[in-house]
């Protein structure tokens, strides 16, 4: 009685706590394992420093440290997918993912990617905010849910509720 | 590899397309048919007129009006199951079905609701509102995903989109 149409369902994951939490929710909770099914795992780093903000100031990042900042966010993305990785290898079923990383405003690129790519739901965290201090994601979620065309599931942390 | 666990989804319904296309959606995406699931039909009578407005203007709603108007909620009630039972039926798989009916400000009663019953998902549709207008279902939304524990999905009409 399924249909067996391809499904796309995105996981907004970020190095928070709440956004893996949701990932394993949505692997015991959306039957991900269906073979049409494709998991998207959606990473968005956040812009390269202002330069506009550091007129004022004539001050000036040297090239080294923004070079430095440039990696450690590489393995930013890098921890942030292993963890993902590891999370739904212990789920125990075969599930086909696409990684997708992206940079700008968390909110802007997740609504702007999950339109494009014609998902059937987003899923995301709430309260996620990395070391970088983006936006909060609580309202980055309720900003999502307005923007975004498909089905929103937004999953709380037990911790949080 | 599915946990056996009971599950419990909630779908908040009323008189709008939009709660009855959440419930379709929810019905094709969330492995409605596992014996150990049940939906919950959960709707919300608006409360009965409030007297204090009335206070002011020293007019009062005579019996036999507010008699009517409680056999009109409750035609509408059995419209909006009626409906409800006729997606799930056509949707050609048993389905373990549960019909509560609250009354008062939808978004605290469904709140109150979700938490008391430890519900595993709630599902409700974007701006629904019924006859009575009540207040802006966007909002109960966001209200909702605020201040209920458990996970929220959120499901656009497609004509909103």
């Amino acid at each position: 009685m399924e249909e067996m149409r391809d499904r796309k369902i995105v996981v907004a994951v970020d190095e928070s706590e709440e956004s893996m939490y949701a990932l394993s929710w949505c692997l015991s909770n959306l039957n991900v394992h269906d073979p049409n099914t494709t998991l998207v795992l959606l990473y968005v780093k956040p812009p390269p420093p202002a330069y506009s903000s550091l007129d004022a100031t004539g001050f000036l990042f040297p090239d080294e440290l923004l070079a430095t900042m440039e990696k450690y966010s590489k393995k930013l993305v890098d921890s942030v997918m292993h963890k993902a990785e590891a999370i739904y290898r212990d789920f125990g079923v075969a599930v086909k993912v696409e990684k997708k990383v992206g940079r700008g405003d968390a909110k802007d690129v997740i609504c702007a990617t999950v339109n494009k790519l014609g998902v059937d739901i987003l899923v995301m965290g709430t309260h996620g905010y990395g070391f970088f201090k983006r936006a909060l994601l609580g309202s980055v979620s309720e900003y999502c849910s307005k923007h975004v065309k498909c089905p929103v599931l937004v999953v709380k942390h037990p911790k949080n509720k």
